[in-house]
């Protein structure tokens, strides 16, 4: 729907009129995240600097079509995935294009195009109501829900700030009197639930607010972002940015609900903090709460696997990476906050653009000049909630660089709704690639063939429940009966993270509330022993006590094609069941199984040309199960993907112990094929009780090696000592590892 | 075993002395491959050819790794994977290695280390006899099988050519007269009936026989590789290297057995045509029966699926590439006959090394020159046979680039041992990815754990049956009775190749005899219409005639995630069964299955980020099948990947007519979907008899065409006109799109 009434196309005229006779030069630079200082940069460095000009040429490349495109701003009408939903996004994308584009290239047809359509909205949006798509627990007048009406401000307000300089009176009073300012109190005084909320809608509505401010030099509106707004007597906690800051974020820069959120969560704390660093320098924002939101920025680029993709804990889609715009924005503040991190230009050049401000001007500068470095992966414990203190998610490395092999560990809170029933669950990763998947969510965002992009019902029946993890489960029960009320209330207690030694790096934790009457302490040990082998051997050591005996299940999703295993196995090779009707169970084809050996089981897989071996100590009548996913899957949905899961029945208190490692190769080419065998050759637990666990790997070349974990202190100083078959084991610390 | 009798520590001490004594300049240059010319060339340019000097600095490293680790020359005892015959093979590398690097570095180590393992193995040759493991129909010296001892000559020749101008009379007369010429003679007079077989076994000994003659000067043994040997009476047909060469490649360069082993049997033809053409230059080698070494080296290059990897037909591992050594060769000898094809350039850049001889020098120059060219894919048809008259296979590709989408259609000859039952199979790949997949080989080459790396089972049951491939089941029976015997008696026809036009390319070809009473004929017609879409359309109609009525199985195997089909459609849930019991059936489970609606059907796949869709034109009754490879599977060897297939039961004469195209994306890190539907609305038979098929497409923006493909004739001239549903369609030749 376009609107073209009189009034607006003499508007229109004048300000062609206007901007055609302004040079940019003596324009009003815009003080939000775009600065004068950084347009005038930009305006005489851009040749010279490669990535600089690659982002302001995709920019005017992708805003130059959509110009093409014309002008419309239609009635609102459409759900998420209609087409006056998608516009409205694309318009203010394009409005964004336009400004900073006006400023960096002075053309006048960028500034005409995003008036005309400034004008527009300010002519429609008085007359606006509620959203007629009724299905938001607050809704929006553009958009459906009040979230996508704040991203909308967040990126007019920029845009607006581009060309407020060149606007006349009449025009400033239409736009910022008819559509921006009533705008932001919509989103703020008028919504104040919303407003106010610890969440990321809240982040998003003060965001938006606060640039709106920030563009109209509304000090009323900025000082509304800081505080919140009053909703009577009932409030007594809190609110605004400052609020948001302290409780979003773990004290480590973690978001409780995981990276695949934290990313979309980043970006209005990211935008709002710079646009208060170029405004009120004084405020200090970026060393607020002791530089939270560059820890929460290079925790966002931490929790990767090294192919840049984020750990799919909870629900999250596996392709998301920091190549996304968020994590753009977040490199560029952050080294914009600080010259020194030249790791962050590595990523900077896989990303292949910049922001088009200040901080994007150095990142480009840098990388022209050579500066960069390649991005250093860490082992590092995440702590989760407010305070740090509800759990924490573990990943251990084998080096700092791409081909590093990753182990991660989840006993963090519960993660809010998105949260999976998952607590001691790990992952790994080797040479960027999944080997121990985490299934991640079930959802094809924005595919309307698939439950119009919204989570599907299998998130839930299968994804978040607890069989669908690499982690136990108990009498083919989900966690905290499946419930995230009662798995809210609760999370994984951590008991150690060590990473300060290269050969051995170790991480153990602690659930005792996921099943009732059962204690689980789940220990990884990252070996780095050059002597054995070149990659890293994983210990990986899951305790149970239990009053009572149960059935335990403990699945490895492993990735690619099964190889070899000496377990005397029988395949189903006529016809296949379901194992299970809930839990996730029935959506488990149980393909084949075996009865292990007492004593040392091995299962191989090829996986992109490499050898990975699970190595595990079974007991008598264990079992080797052997699952595909993909029943209970009316609609084709699932990823049919298998898994090895071990079983081990009416037992109480036992040890999982299993090592997982990575070797040889496949040439794809040459055929030639190294290193098929893997390099533990037994695996015998010595000790395993209240106090003690003590584990003997023997090596295939005669290397033996035992781990010892405390299971009763992780006291540093505390002194231990045992025997164990006539061999003495002393040691100081929650940890040893004994070389033989 | 390392042998260390007197007499050969004073030779080796000799040569020490010798070679130390000698400066590389003072030396005979080598003839075979490389030659004294390049030689110079190389010292004097290397340093300005990165290409070059990263393949020196390569073959460098690896050579140097190799001399750690000593000289070991064991006696012949393992079978293929075993030690004695890995390191065998592994001699004659570090050999033609050092051999090399003698030359382009004079550091007198490399030849030293060579002339000392010669030495070694000339004590030692005299003194073998048939290998220890019995197991070929002919067994070796050193290897279980000739062709590893024809491989490893080859080499050695080279290696020899490399230091034989340093070598005292006493040492050339140790290494020729115990060494190279009983071991040429074992290979060919010894064994005339391997020597005279017109087979790639064939080839490689007379390319070992001949390179050893040149390399020993001995014209004796190189007019042996051009002639054969004389095998009394019996043997009336030719022998030798020219008579391989009239034989195993079409006029087109097209091996019957498919590129994967086109890729294999290529190099020895090449490497001995090089030193012919070195050697005798007045053969002019290179021209013989039309240039058809080039056209083989160039179609083997065609072969290929735009990421490098050829097509998948017959037994083949998908993994092998153009970044085969044997390829690198094709690239660099064809670029140095012929230095206007710049397009081979672009391969050898992706190759990333060049053969160090003249002609991967002249490659090298090229590209440091910066004349490499985007290599062309081409759209062709492929004919099979001797005489080219076996059938063929067809390729039709978009464009020429590597974005480019690709149709493959397999209407040839058996292929030998190694073919299988799939006339007129087609396969799909977009932009570099396999869509509708060729599953090539049950085989995981090398891998021991595997059937010690030979064919699996399941190769014979499932890759080589019928409803392995995308090509019609009748009766659910493989083609020809699944016989090789009886499917090599016959060959399919081509009927219609022509890729002249942009717009419509159109391959079509029929195949009478795979099924007794049955007559099929596919018609494949490539629609670029940009008008409707920047990607082809695929028009897929597969017509058969048959006297009798049967049920008939048209599967395609999509690459990808399912996300909708307009069939309405049970999945199974809760149990699965394998679809049959034989011809490879077994190996499927039916996952699921629906009865299409009269008229259009539709079903949409993910893959990688982006929609594909089959468009069908059903009939009453018509089911769609759902199934996934795995079923009949006992030791987990098969990728369990999925399908669909037509079923039309109770039918003698009809035609599947289809539409195959990619539409659209799915970001994977903006999450931003485009393109979700296809440009296909609607399909339709118009006719189809015995003179014509006629097909219209309805497209979503309203764009109708009709493809019409004549059955009787195709003939260029013929003139044709029906009227249907008071429509005329009036052309010329045997096929037209009309556009209404």
């Amino acid at each position: 729907m376009k609107r073209t009434n009189k009034y607006i196309w003499i508007l229109v005229a004048a300000i062609w009129l206007v901007a055609c006779r302004n040079e940019p030069d003596k324009t009003h630079y815009p003080n939000i995240i775009l600065t004068g200082d950084a347009v005038k940069a930009i305006r005489a460095e851009q040749t010279d600097l490669p990535l600089l000009l690659h982002s302001i040429e995709s920019l005017k490349k992708k805003t130059e079509l959509a110009m093409l495109d014309g002008i419309d701003v239609p009635a609102p009408k459409d759900p998420a995935g209609g087409y006056t939903h998608k516009r409205h996004k694309q318009n203010y994308i394009n409005m964004y294009g336009a400004g900073v584009l006006w400023q960096v290239t002075g053309e006048a047809r960028f500034a005409n195009y995003l008036r005309d359509m400034l004008i527009e909205y300010a002519a429609m949006y008085p007359k606006l109501e509620e959203h007629p798509v009724k299905a938001s627990y607050a809704p929006g007048r553009l958009f459906w829900q009040q979230l996508n009406e704040a991203v909308w401000l967040v990126y007019v307000s920029q845009a607006y700030d581009c060309i407020a300089g060149i606007l006349t009176p009449a025009q400033k009073d239409l736009i910022e009197n008819q559509l921006l300012l009533p705008y932001a109190n919509f989103l703020s005084i008028e919504n104040p639930k919303v407003f106010n909320r610890v969440h990321n809608h809240g982040v998003w509505a003060a965001a938006a607010v606060g640039m709106a401010g920030f563009a109209m030099d509304n000090d009323e509106l900025v000082n509304r972002a800081f505080n919140g707004v009053e909703t009577g007597p009932k409030e007594d906690v809190g609110a605004g940015f400052l609020i948001q800051l302290s409780q979003l974020f773990s004290p480590d820069g973690y978001y409780t609900e995981g990276p695949y959120y934290q990313r979309y969560a980043m970006l209005p704390y990211l935008l709002f903090a710079q646009a208060i660093d170029n405004n009120r320098p004084e405020m200090k924002i970026f060393e607020y709460r002791d530089g939270i939101l560059k820890k929460a920025a290079l925790t966002t680029l931490q929790l990767t696997n090294t192919n840049g993709q984020f750990f799919p804990i909870n629900d999250a889609l596996k392709s998301m990476s920091y190549m996304s715009t968020s994590l753009v924005h977040a490199v560029d503040f952050v080294y914009g906050l600080d010259e020194s991190q030249k790791e962050l230009l590595g990523i900077a050049q896989e990303q292949g653009e910049v922001i088009i401000c200040e901080a994007g001007l150095k990142v480009a500068r840098a990388i022209a000049k050579g500066e960069a470095k390649p991005f250093k992966w860490e082992s590092k414990e995440f702590r989760d909630g407010p305070d740090g203190n509800q759990g924490a998610f573990g990943v251990l490395r084998s080096n700092s660089g791409k081909q590093s092999q990753t182990l991660t560990m989840k006993y963090a809170s519960q993660g809010m709704g998105h949260g999976h029933f998952d607590r001691l669950t790990i992952a790994f990763y080797d040479q960027g690639k999944e080997i121990l998947q985490d299934y991640g969510a079930a959802r094809y965002v924005n595919v309307e063939y698939k439950h119009g992009g919204r989570y599907l019902p299998e998130n839930k029946t299968w994804a978040r429940q607890t069989i669908a993890h690499n982690t136990l489960v108990v009498d083919k029960d989900s966690q905290s009966e499946g419930k995230v009320k009662v798995a809210s209330s609760h999370h994984s207690e951590p008991w150690v993270f060590d990473a300060s030694k290269e050969e051995v790096k170790v991480m153990s934790a602690k659930e005792n509330k996921a099943y009732t009457g059962v204690q689980m302490q789940r220990t990884i040990a990252m070996l780095n022993l050059p002597e054995v082998s070149d990659d890293a051997i994983i210990l990986d050591l899951y305790r149970v006590e239990s009053y009572a005996k149960h059935k335990y299940h403990l699945p490895y999703y492993y990735m690619g094609q099964m190889m070899h295993t000496n377990v005397n196995y029988q395949a189903e090779t006529s016809s296949l069941n379901a194992m299970g009707k809930n839990d996730g169970y029935q959506h488990l084809w149980h393909t084949g199984e075996g009865i292990m050996t007492e004593g040392t089981n091995r299962f191989v897989w090829l996986n992109n040309d490499r050898f990975y071996t699970l190595t595990t100590e079974a007991q008598t009548k264990d079992k080797l199960l052997f699952a595909r996913i993909g029943a209970g899957d009316p609609e084709f949905s699932l990823r049919n993907e298998p898994a090895v899961i071990i079983e081990r029945d009416k037992t109480d208190n036992t040890l999982f112990a299993s090592t997982i490692e990575a070797h040889g190769n496949k040439h794809p080419v040459t055929e030639l094929v190294n290193g098929l065998k893997g390099n533990v050759a037994g695996i015998k637990t010595l000790a395993n009780n209240s106090e003690h666990t003590l584990v003997q790997l023997d090596m295939t070349n005669n290397n033996k090696v035992v781990f010892a974990i405390c299971n009763n202190t992780n006291d540093q100083n505390a002194m231990h000592h045992l025997t164990v078959n006539g061999q003495d084991y002393s040691w100081t610390g929650a940890w040893q590892l004994f070389k033989k």
